[in-house]
Formats: structure tokens, sequence, C-alpha cells
């Protein structure tokens, strides 16, 4: 495995590589790698001859109220999951050289970033596009992986490579949870125990969504309003949003619909969590 | 010489003779091609294996009172052109393909796209920078070849590769001219012959800025004040702007400093016309 702090080196190693017809793909993380980042590693493996992880917290992406210093950053870790994992090449993208100090372009998907979790993080996707177009055009995968988790991250980047005609697959994998359905994020570890608990009640939430879909309900008003109770149970809990929309440009439906998306935003203390499922 | 209107069948052309290790050469325009066009088509057959031209009247760049409907097409002409000038690919980007009904993702350079032409052009340079990247993920060139008449564009579509590391090396070849100076553009089309008398008076206003500053001139208020006095003798003329700027960062200067940019933008009669030169 090696580990390259420079694009230009990066870039030209990948490109010998690809030169020999081999197939690269990309999972670009934040690091403090867990099961969900290890089962995008994974197959990315399968897929493509060589595997990039890149491990960089992007500063574009956090609001000035985040919490970009306290952001976990265990690196030694990090890479020995990547070891283990049989990854390839590790990127770790130096601040100053991804936004030197006259740094000025930004990609912008409009409508799709301003909703649900744009709302309340302002420049937030603005900063997510912008820093995965860049590894992108470094990187020049064939296939680059996203956590479903992050849905409303995956329907942008989509979006953004058809857009722009960027030529790379964009794969998005399931969500992975703890035994107790508590869906794996970095942020995790910011919850003391009695928070850990009180955290799978989001995906108790969307449980109860899936039931009453399930049980023949189509209103979405309802389903939100009874999700919404079943969080106020907890007090450590405040809710942000929950959404039910179209899974493609995120529109909110009134009624159920068929592959539908439901998505909510809790904050549990001082930790905003995010959690999603389909309806089929 | 091919000519092809779809993007996948471009890029797979393409694709193959990079695998074969050709080099790609990039010409973008908007079509009613002259010398300074055909000029950067032979820079690029210079430089590279192969040479893509593309023909497009980006609509994203014009704004809603602009010449978009009225912009000169003569297709059979620039594709005579294109064959005689020994282009391998003519590209003709369909608009349904380009932006489709739902697009809704902008390139931004911020700064050096509000100032000089952005001014009085809200939108145009994200117009720019937007079917730019579009265009080199299409084609995925080695080297893309820019005109020196439109020196802001220049500069924002370097920064926009440098920013989010694209690669491709822009080249930026001089102005062509006609004997009396006039710098030669598309938009020349529009004028009268009355109007192409008057629309001498931007070169000329050029060559006294520099003939000032070879006299010791050195205060920009100054020499652009002496350049607005001899526009203003032509009644046809009005002054969008005239500003002496740093080359690179297009921020204004008090003194003539080596290597900067003196550029302006006059009406003359309804056809809006721009012009520059480096100060060496």
């Amino acid at each position: 495995m090696k580990v390259i702090k420079s694009s230009l080196i990066l870039g030209q190693k990948l490109k010998s590589l690809k030169r020999q017809g081999k197939s690269v793909g990309f999972v670009p993380t934040m690091g403090a790698l867990h099961a969900g980042h290890l089962s995008l590693i994974r197959e990315a493996g399968k897929e493509n001859k060589a595997v990039v992880v890149s491990i960089f917290v992007n500063p574009a992406q956090f609001g000035p109220r985040e919490d970009l210093k306290k952001y976990p950053r265990p690196l030694k870790k990090d890479l020995l999951l990547c070891q283990k994992a049989g990854v390839g090449y590790v990127f770790l993208p130096q601040e100053k050289d991804m936004y030197p100090e006259d740094f000025a372009t930004y990609v912008n998907v409009r409508g799709l970033s301003e909703v649900l979790c744009g709302k309340s993080r302002p420049g937030h996707f603005q900063g997510v596009a912008t820093v995965v177009n860049k590894l992108f055009n470094i990187i020049q995968p064939d296939r680059a992986y996203f956590g479903q988790k992050d849905a409303q991250q995956a329907v942008i980047i989509k979006k953004m490579v058809s857009d722009l005609n960027m030529p790379v697959k964009i794969k998005v994998m399931p969500t992975k949870r703890e035994q107790g359905g508590l869906a794996l994020s970095s942020r995790n570890a910011y919850l003391n125990s009695k928070e850990r608990q009180d955290a799978l009640v989001l995906s108790k939430a969307l449980d109860l969504a899936q039931l009453l879909i399930k049980g023949g309900a189509k209103d979405a008003n309802r389903i939100t309003s009874r999700m919404k109770q079943l969080i106020s149970q907890k007090k450590s809990a405040r809710v942000d949003y929950i959404a039910i929309v179209n899974a493609k440009n995120l529109m909110p439906l009134r009624k159920i619909a068929q592959g539908c998306l439901i998505a909510l935003a809790v904050r549990i203390g001082k930790t905003r969590l995010i959690d999603n499922i389909f309806v089929n």
C-alpha cells in the first residue's frame, strides 16, 4: 500500500496504471473509517484492479459553527484498516494544496443542495461537490463509491457527474448498521453511552414508518408526525427534519410512492445524526 | 474530418486515440470562425496528434437581453474552414444534451468573474466556466487553446483548471487583428461600414496607452482618461469600461507595472466590442 500526499505524484502513478488498461476504484472519505467505509472499499476491490482511498477532512463542507476541529482523525488506525482491506493507494491531500490562499472555484448543484440537510447546513453541499470534483479530476477513477447513509450527498454527486459529463461511474452502497439499528457514522464517536441508546430512535422511527406503510399508510404528513412523536419521547433528541421525498430530485411528496426516500436528521445532545431508507 | 454530435461517441473515439498514446488538442468555439480561431487550430495541430474543434453557441453565457438569437451561425462555412485547417474532429453539441431540462450544476470562479466584463454581463463567466468544464470532461484534451482577445475568459479558465485540478494545459494565443488594428471577433459581423471605421478606436486607444507608457506615464487614471477622451470623439462609441489591472488576479492597479493588462469594452452602436494589450 502506498500512502501519497502529492496529487501530482498520485496522478502520475494512476496514469501509468490506466495506460496498462487497469481500472481504478475510488473511495473518498474523511477518515475515522468504520464498517460502512470498509464495505465501500471491499466493493471497489471487487470491481476494479486498483483501489484508491482518500482521507481528507474537507474544511469547505463544514460551517463556521460546525465540528471541523473536533472531527475525529485516527490516521494510524485508518491506515491499518486500509492496509488490511487491500487498498492500493491512500491519498492524504494537504489542505494548503487543496485550497491555496487564492482558491476561488466552486461547484454548485442547485436545487438539490438547499433542501433537507442543506437547509441547516448552508454551503455544505457546495463544499462536498467542489472537493469531490477536485478528487475525481486528480484520480480520474473508473468508479467511485459512496454510502447510502449520506443519501442527499449521493444524489448530488450523481447529478454533478451527469451535468458536468464527468467520466466516472457512481456506485451507492447500502447503509451499515450496528446491531440495535444505529447507522454507522464517524460522528457516533461523539455520543456518550446514554446518547448512544437514545440515538437508536432514528432507525426506530424509520422502522415505524416502514411498518405504517406496510399497514397501508399513504399520507406523508401523518407518517412523519408519528415519527416525530416517537423521537420526541427521547429528551436528548431534537428533530432537524423528517422528510418523505422523491429519491431522485429530493422534492417533497404528499403521498408515499414506490422508491421514495424517507430521510431524517436529529440532534442527540450536541451531535447531529442522519439516517434514511428507501420505501420499496 | 469527422463531424460528431454525440458526446458519448466523441468520447469513445478520443479514448481509443489516447489509449494509443496520441495527444489531443482542443479548440472550443462558438463558430463564426475567423483567422483568430484558425491560429488556435494551427497551434493545436502543431502540438498534438489530433485536433478537436467544438462549435456551440452556449446559451448559458448569454444574458436575457444579449445577442444569443442573432449570433452568427455559418455552420457550412465553419466546417469547410475546419476541414482546410486539418481538424480531425468537429464536435457539434446539441443544446438538449448539454443542458437537459433538469440541468442544475454550475461552476463559479469567484472574484475574477464579477469584474470587468462580468460587471455588465452578470452570469456570463459562470456560463463560460460551466460549458468549458463540461467540454473538457467530454473531450479530456491534453491541451486547450484560447485567444488573448478574451483576456478575462482566459484568466478564469486557467484559474478553474488549477483550482479544480483538471488535467489539461491551457494555451493562450495572441489576438489576431485586421490591417487597421481591429481585433478579430465574430461580433464584428454586426458592424455597418461606418461603425467598422469607428471600431478602430478601441485598438487606437490601446496604442495611445502604450505610447503614453513608453513616454514615461505611470498613473493608471491619467492613462485611462486619455483613452476615454480619444474614444469619446466617436459619436457611435460608448465606453463600458477601461481598466488597467494585474494580469493574473484582474485587480485594478494605480500605477503601471510590467505585465499588467489594459482592457476595455466599448459599445459601437449596438455592438459591444472588447480588446486588450499586455504592457511589457
